[in-house]
């Protein structure tokens, strides 16, 4: 959050983050926003009967800022099927592995009792599923022999704070193309081109 | 088959191929293996009632050659359980994807379909599941938003020259350790040690 923040304030992402929604009171994230100067919006999920009304009470405080991109951040709760459509192509997850392995939660830990030797992170598109959404941008990290879920989920975190505000960047600059599962990167006027 | 074979003649693979069996007669690899005078044995499905005797008379072989190392390489076959018993540890695979990402047929056309932004190969230890067992070498390669399944498969073929001959020189010299789910690589005497 923070990376994509001071990315706005600098001017590489022509983008500006206007809330941080979270469903925890004492998330060290609002606190954060705040000392940005971006407001942060704490949602009770106890206010609320249900999913569905937790979902449209965080809907309409998005919408009543006209808020265009959603970025999901440590964010823990499964978004229902209206939140994901009214946010389409407009809401992204970043997941500590190189999807489609190790979807849902502690993905490092996954991968290292898998036993691969390469793992990574994966900006994506929601999509209705738990990490199955159109993939935006992967990094691609060493699992070391050594390796614990935390040494390693450090070596990947570093690779998420790059590629989460490179992928709002490019999104900003309007050069992601969805076709089908498939996202493109088209060229940018500066010349810049992601891999 | 030819790098590895290649890499035995050189001495950079302690070992020596003795056999090439394939369930396919006009096989180029029976006829290449062949030609650097290495056995090629065809094994005639068509001559055993099942799966489980056509099982049996490829074991017959190895074993009668004192087979140590078996090796598949487009095999299409799925082998019984008592074939991977009589091999568990001693028998590698190499598929053209990141494990577990992509087990199965047309792992190259899955990765696009899906996708990804880094796709690879890995060579693993055979178990009873298809593209399960332990995982011994990956390797990473790029998805260029113009690949084709066959520009994919090339890149990585390339890789899988490269990291199958090495996984069978770490076997032959008895640097892979198997730990559960994980390969851990022992150092090597001559300092040289693998990723």
């Amino acid at each position: 959050m923070q990376a994509i923040i001071e990315g706005c304030r600098a001017g590489s992402i022509p983008a500006e983050v206007v809330v941080v929604v979270s469903d925890v009171a004492s998330a060290p994230a609002l606190e954060r926003a705040r000392s940005f100067g971006v407001e942060g919006v704490f949602v009770d999920p106890n206010r609320f009967a249900g999913r569905r009304e937790f979902d449209r009470a965080v809907l309409r405080a998005l919408e009543e800022r006209r808020v265009d991109l959603v970025l999901l951040a440590g964010f823990m709760r499964i978004l229902g099927p209206e939140f994901v459509r009214a946010f389409r192509g407009r809401m992204m997850n970043i997941h500590p592995s190189l999807l489609p392995a190790f979807p849902g939660l502690e993905a490092q830990r996954q991968a290292l009792e898998y036993g691969v030797k390469y793992s990574g992170c994966t900006v994506h598109f929601v999509d209705e599923g738990v990490d199955t959404g159109p993939i935006i941008l992967q990094a691609v990290v060493p699992v070391s022999e050594d390796d614990t879920a935390e040494t390693l989920a450090e070596r990947i975190l570093a690779e998420e704070h790059r590629i989460y505000p490179e992928a709002v960047r490019l999104y900003a600059e309007g050069r992601l193309a969805v076709e089908g599962r498939r996202v493109r990167v088209l060229a940018g006027s500066g010349g810049r081109r992601s891999d």
